[in-house]
């Protein structure tokens, strides 16, 4: 018998995407982008790791801190550095949600929360979205605002995964729950044609929304593990007794402060992304799939005459890999594609026309 | 009021020791390696960069676990890593801790475990040393082996910071709780003249026993954020539950393959640092110190003449950094002293001489 947790013990554990560590594959399963670093970045790491790798890295991350906060006009105290954005949504865990408590997300939607609200012995509640990916915001209130077990954190990605949608700031803040704080999971912000700059943060709700961002991905940093929360520095405050002393090493801080530094770099490849996306959306919409308008650096794409799960295992044969995604609850299904390189998408887009 | 949870609220936080950025400094406070890594790491951390950091690293780090199992002579299966040693402490906590369940750990020892519990809220228990850094066994079992509340990790530094000490085999199998592990911290363990090779795994005890280690220390990578953990997979397997998907980054995978690789380099160096830690001991010993004979890469010193707190301050004025610990509960205090490069030591010495 374990001497796991019992929470421990029963749950199977997050499975990520495949990441098949040959060449050869067309990957557009895990969101990552397809253009390489920065230069910058490359020589940043190259001079951190001639220097002095024996050396504890700075345990507040000034530098970095410092970058993140000049690109968003506001203070480094609001700025938490992590071992990726996972980790921040760990500590946000940590922090904020004693067992019990209540943890709640849309649905479909990142289920990675669900995940971590189990491992911290937390309630969870998926918030079931309607068919069009928009909030029924009535039913919502319902849920969070309650007396008995009021949500403590609710997660809200926006642009979302897997639909690629994006909510507008008045919704955002209409989520807010009452007790608690609303955490904005901006993974793929920066992919939107008008990317967030903080915005609600510097506004009236400023001191209950936690935003998260990472630099896997506009960056093209998903090998680094680098991502930072933005908030309030009374949440900061806590949230920085949780993680651990030396959470980002030497080499990801100077990368970062690197990447940070050259935002006509990220500019520049999201942009490509944004054009490659539009081509992909209405090809696959020739195709006869439907397909969300995404703000990300994927779509959603969904087929009324074919299984998805054939579909993902006829590309997979062809070395194209794309993420077949499942939601019981909301019964959807489809495949969620993420947007590559002008080659690599038409690569996909000759497979599916021989699929299809 | 903040919403953290209330044992977030009402800690401090743990402490790291003062990591002044600028050069300039004698830094013989945080335990680190004086020589740099090997150049093979620095190599396989450029061509890291140079490749795919587009892409997400291996989430089960594959190679590194074959290179850490080909040193121990045992299956990769068995080795969890982590983002620093630290990282597997807080996955042990997380995997294994409910809340108030008991976690201890020796006293005076790494008051990191103590944070750890807190965070988790699980409850703790310092066993209390004698005063010449041997156990007290028989007070030990009467509060590891209770049937209320049993202890369901037992923390073990070994060698044991502050002191340096390291207790036998013998001793630490007889300090398994009945009821739980007994997590062998050997952050120091390349530093003892007879290191450990991980028999106490192989042995009768062997599924009681998760040993933690790190590349901080003896393979001079405090700056890369590199640990792991061995234990019997039934272990390893709950633990990977409880870790963050990508917990480790290409990067420090790809550098930390190349210094487990190069064993020659890594023996080197602590081997210069035992011929310095004897002439350390030596010579403090002749200033009229006393000085616990150690096995790591640091030593406890106490004068019996002159305020620990104040030597500290007084090499600090002069740039030489010592850590200066207190253990109110042991009425224990003293400097602890990190091995340096020998013009480090004799800067240290030339200082104290000075002062005493």
């Amino acid at each position: 018998m374990t001497l796991a947790r019992p929470n421990i013990a029963r749950i199977e554990g997050y499975v990520p995407g495949e990441q098949p560590q040959e060449a050869g594959w067309v990957k557009l399963n895990t969101n990552e982008n397809p253009y390489p670093c920065s230069p910058r970045v490359v020589e940043a790491i190259e001079r951190a790791a001639r220097g002095r790798m024996n050396i504890y890295p700075d345990p507040v991350s000034t530098s970095f801190r410092r970058a993140v906060g000049e690109l968003f006009d506001i203070d480094p105290d609001w700025v938490l550095p992590a071992n990726g954005s996972d980790e921040n949504l760990t500590i946000l865990l940590r922090t904020f949600v004693d067992p019990g408590e209540l943890v709640a997300y849309p649905y479909p939607s990142y289920i990675l929360y669900e995940t971590l609200a189990d491992l911290q012995g937390g309630a969870h509640e998926r918030l079931l979205l309607n068919a069009d990916w928009s909030w029924d915001l009535e039913k919502v209130r319902e849920r969070t605002d309650r007396n008995v077990c009021p949500t403590k954190l609710l997660f809200v990605p926006n642009p979302n995964s897997p639909s690629g949608n994006r909510w507008d700031d008045e919704t955002i803040c209409s989520l807010i729950p009452p007790q608690g704080l609303l955490v904005l999971d901006e993974a793929y912000g920066d992919f939107a044609d008008e990317p967030h700059r903080m915005e609600l943060l510097k506004g009236e709700y400023g001191s209950r929304i936690i935003v998260t961002r990472t630099l896997s991905k506009s960056y093209s940093l998903a090998g680094l593990r680098l991502g930072f929360a933005i908030a309030h520095p009374e949440h900061i405050e806590q949230m920085r007794k949780v993680k651990d002393s030396y959470n980002c090493d030497t080499l990801s801080l100077a990368a970062g402060t690197a990447a940070i530094q050259d935002q006509q770099w990220m500019l520049d490849n999201t942009a490509k992304i944004r054009a490659t996306r539009s081509r992909l959306t209405a090809q696959l919409r020739e195709l006869g799939f439907e397909v969300v308008d995404s703000q990300a650096n994927f779509v959603w794409s969904t087929h009324t005459e074919h299984e998805h799960r054939t579909l993902y295992e006829q590309l997979k044969t062809r070395k194209v890999l794309v993420r077949f995604m499942q939601f019981p609850e909301s019964k959807v299904d489809g495949l969620r594609i993420t947007v590559g390189t002008d080659a690599e998408i038409d690569t996909l887009l000759d497979a599916l026309q021989d699929i299809v």
